[in-house]
């Protein structure tokens, strides 16, 4: 079975998970306090190899197992809206996305697929959430599928229930404005088993398993 | 930098981690209660793939993260004592020992080295905790090294102050009887940063961590 999987979504006490603009200089939106009392790494996964083994750290690191796609927004691939003026820009990561697997980028506007040594390559696609979920599932060979956010793309595939786990990270701050992960969703608990854990670092840890 | 790691070490609340005397029927000497509250999948840290994601399996999953190679005592490679009566006993885990790693067998009894399709092999080897860590330090080259257990050979390698982290899973039963984890260790709480965390399951997750 593979699964569909959201991982690390970090989510203000008021429901937001981005901030309202982003722009180059802030990748998500403002919203950057979400990750004040983490180290950050937890955005792309990326594991700090001699850093302490910590409750936020295994859970953080659940991001890439047995993962063999992913499927993300447009703005999270980058700021630009509209047509690609060029193909210059490749996303937030330089040479070392930390994906390293297909990753399908939902855009309206065609662009060719990029390809990274380390196995990362993202193809531009357009599609309901389940066309674009079924060739990603291809892609995956078997694994997995994250959907990788941001929280906007998060909801719509909640809301053609196509979630199947959610690991949200409730950080203790408002924002009072932002991009709100549940937008008008109503009940979506119902649907899942939910475990809770609190960190040491004050983080409450949701587990959300879609019920059997 | 190479650690040394324990993981999923399961502890009742009176401290044991084991039973007494181990058989081939009692691999963890009568002490099964232990993980009478879990599924016993994280005795080998093997993972179900389809699994619900939960802290407890998070935690547990760790284990095999990062590991180049294991250290065990040799009550948990076999119930045997004294001389090898033979080479049929090959560990209690039938083609598939789930290490994929060398494996180094604390045991004053020499025996020719045992090595499986799947990458696992066993070392028969003797020597202080220091000396049998560097055996596995250069098998491990540049991963942490696991030690695996029991409860005995952890603690000498605790006495000798080669622990960098330690995953216990506090179990809320009592045994009365049987292989106690601290012994008569006094105080090793002050070489650790310990985050405590309970899971739904009703076990308590203690991660330690040496201080720098």
């Amino acid at each position: 079975m593979s699964r569909t999987r959201v991982h690390n979504l970090f989510v203000s006490l008021d429901g937001y998970a981005a901030g309202e603009h982003v722009t180059f200089d802030e990748p998500i939106g403002g919203a950057g306090r979400l990750f004040g009392r983490f180290d950050g790494r937890a955005i792309h996964g990326v594991d700090g190899v001699d850093a302490p083994i910590t409750v936020d750290r295994a859970l953080t690191t659940l991001w890439g197992q047995g993962i063999g796609a992913e499927i993300m927004g447009r703005r999270k691939f980058g700021p630009q809206t509209g047509e690609w003026a060029d193909d210059g820009w490749q996303g937030w990561w330089d040479d070392e996305p930390p994906f390293r697997t297909p990753v399908f980028v939902l855009t309206h506007h065609r662009r060719d697929t990029i390809e990274f040594a380390n196995g990362t390559s993202f193809h531009f696609v357009e599609g309901s959430p389940a066309e674009v979920l079924q060739l990603a599932r291809d892609a995956a060979a078997g694994q997995d599928v994250r959907i990788g956010g941001g929280p906007t793309t998060v909801r719509q595939f909640l809301e053609a229930d196509l979630i199947d786990f959610m690991h949200l990270a409730i950080v203790p701050i408002t924002l009072g404005r932002g991009t709100s992960l549940f937008g008008e969703l109503d009940g979506i608990e119902d649907r899942f088993e939910i475990e809770s854990v609190s960190s040491s670092s004050g983080l409450t840890h949701q587990l959300w398993n879609k019920k059997g």
